[in-house]
């Protein structure tokens, strides 16, 4: 049995301490917050502490925790024997240094408190300050995905870059879509068709492939009209995001 | 059983095509287009022709064709009794004056050759030029799809727009994930569980709430830490994108 402690309540810590408790193989033992109110989910399921001095023996002590605070929380783990994970695409696997046993334990997804997810899709990037640390981290990774990826600090930063462009930004094209709608008594739902054909496309087209519209085409009568059509914040985007799509395809003239 | 001469021979054309060849009481009697070349898929499975002048008697006309043409041709299909239709986003209704029947049946969906799609579940946004012949396009719509609206020509305007920004601009989004990983050696399929759940999300949560990240927290360490890492090209759109999501939801300081 693996054991883990959770430090941090947040979307993350939330989902894994969900996932880890149906895996087989693995217990979360406690979840630390330096905050009584947030741990109040937790007390019913598993031990809780606001005690960083108090925190159980574990084989892993996983660092779901917001991006600036994660080296000063390392540090005071240092005495432990367990490796010290942290779950952030942005964070190097340096800022655990100073740890016996540590490495990166990020999966790639997003995550909200009132949406399920199904774990076992989720690619996990590990990676360790060792060999044999990082096969124990592919261990507890493999516990609740079928995709664990080797990822270095670097590849990690590229990745939660790109994280933002898919998952983000286009999140909020669909924010700009359901603002023109309600602008046009439109209901939004019309579009979710679309959406979802557009994510299903490149499941079997590269996305340069799949790239369809007006700016593909260099249809300028239609630019021009689009460009009337919209509102100055939204023009911007719209003109941005057209040059960019005739700068990666090159203009069809 | 509903008769159809359908023009055009792109991308909707092929869809409608097949959608209305399998629904059992429409029945596609010829195709037209004006060079032969591009008819070549068409003669084994209905009659086709190259002569505009040469049309069957139909119940509905409908032209897929360029946005630009569909004037002119529609000039040339007045003396017909069917319904004039065009299939186009941008397109008004006043396209097809002077014809006796017209409207318009605008399937909103992105459409690739070489993707299969579920037409039922496609919304078709159909306007006329009389109450009448409104029953009768959602008739020909039903065939095909549980989803028929009827969307006047300003609506499906904005519609045009915004299906730019979802599909189109969310696409090239994925395009510009797809170029990082490939500059940093990673596999760009590691981010397709996130763009299917970017999707999945907002069946359940508005997009407005489904939204996350460092533009949303204004987490300034991670958004520079992002802008230090891109390229010129996508910088200028991580800076825009980030900044209108700040202006939509505002800064959470």
């Amino acid at each position: 049995m693996i054991e883990v402690v959770i430090l941090g309540t947040g979307n993350v810590a939330f989902h894994l301490f969900k996932a880890f408790s149906e895996a087989e193989n693995i217990r979360v033992i406690q979840v630390y917050n330096h905050k009584q109110e947030s741990l109040k989910y937790f007390p019913n399921v598993t031990a809780t502490t606001t005690n960083i001095n108090d925190l159980k023996p574990a084989h892993f002590y996983l660092l779901a925790l917001k991006d600036d605070v994660i080296p000063e929380i390392a540090k005071q783990l240092r005495s432990y024997d367990g490796i010290i994970l942290h779950t952030s695409g942005a964070v190097g696997l340096n800022a655990l240094e100073g740890a016996t046993n540590f490495g990166v334990f990020y999966p790639l997804q997003t995550f909200s408190k009132n949406k399920a997810v199904d774990f076992a899709e989720i690619p996990v990037c590990i990676e360790a300050n060792s060999a044999e640390n990082l096969e124990k981290i592919r261990s507890l990774a493999s516990g609740i995905t079928k995709d664990v990826r080797e990822i270095d600090s670097e590849q990690r930063k590229a990745l939660h870059v790109a994280a933002v462009f898919v998952n983000n930004f286009s999140n909020h094209l669909y924010s700009i879509g359901a603002e023109i709608c309600a602008e046009n008594k439109i209901d939004f739902s019309i579009l979710k068709p679309l959406i979802a054909e557009t994510t299903s496309k490149i499941e079997i087209l590269r996305p340069q492939e799949a790239q369809t519209g007006p700016a593909l085409r260099n249809d300028q009568k239609t630019i021009e009209t689009h460009l009337a059509f919209l509102s100055k914040k939204h023009k911007d985007i719209y003109s941005l995001l057209t040059q960019s799509i005739q700068d990666l395809h090159g203009k069809k003239l």
